[in-house]
């Protein structure tokens, strides 16, 4: 389903504190999986144009809208590599690439859960020490999901 | 853009090692905004068909829909809490628990990037620690997202 601003509309509604979520409004940045998977791409390496392409087989015209946004948003940067003939290339920001928590963890659920042995693993480049993404605390400690509560932040709804 | 197994299959072409990606594969559960929108909401405590319909906004069709998928998938379940009349709620299973680190990572890159003050605030329950979503190697030191690198694993197409 494409979600919209105007269907967020309805999502957000304004007597519900959601209406100021992060979840939500990076939903609205994230929206459908070709960027998700765009985003995860770009993790593997890729950078043009035509690796994107080749890679999902997505239709050149959405390809090239998803890519819009991604710079829109702040996500990649669009860099030339060829001035003749004229090329450039999509690389993940520091905002973007702060995105690979999320897909680390999206990544090793599917893992655990639906895939059999990984497909991939992510792992410390300069020792390939194995990673997972956690909840850790300020003392350092793993956090279980269970042991967790949210509550209002000072961007609440009617906080002071 | 709803991309329905149909079009997953143009995703995940049958030339490229990305078919078997845990990602793509659990973005195919958790689909679109709605789905992942009601999982945050069961994490705020919601449990019953009216409290996620009010809070989201989300016409009642589409709500039935996705909470069928969700208990389908195994992320949550259906429980009996009145059998005169006959009411059920919806729980998150331990499976659906664990997607609770990837939902703190998307939160907490939204209140880094898009939102100000943090609408609210995910912590350790017993004493109110805050909690960062992140990526721990096996030695317990947090990694950069930027010092870490994705191989093909044992799932991988042609792994042995």
């Amino acid at each position: 389903m494409q979600v919209t601003r105007a269907t967020l509309g309805v999502v957000l509604r304004r007597d519900y504190e959601g209406q100021v979520c992060s979840i939500a409004r990076t939903l609205e940045i994230l929206g459908d999986r070709w960027t998700l998977l765009i985003v995860r791409d770009s993790f593997l390496g890729r950078r043009r144009f035509d690796e994107f392409r080749q890679s999902l087989g997505v239709p050149t015209n959405v390809l090239a809208d998803r890519l819009d946004r991604l710079v829109a948003a702040g996500i990649f940067e669009r860099v030339a590599y060829s001035e003749r003939p004229p090329r450039h290339e999509y690389r993940l920001t520091a905002k973007g690439t702060e995105l690979r928590v999320a897909l680390v963890a999206l990544m090793q659920w599917g893992d655990r859960h639906l895939s059999g042995p990984p497909p991939r693993i992510v792992r410390r480049r300069r020792d390939g020490a194995p990673v997972t993404a956690a909840i850790v605390a300020t003392d350092g400690a793993l956090v279980d999901p269970r042991e967790l509560e949210s509550v209002p932040g000072p961007g609440a709804r009617g906080a002071p």
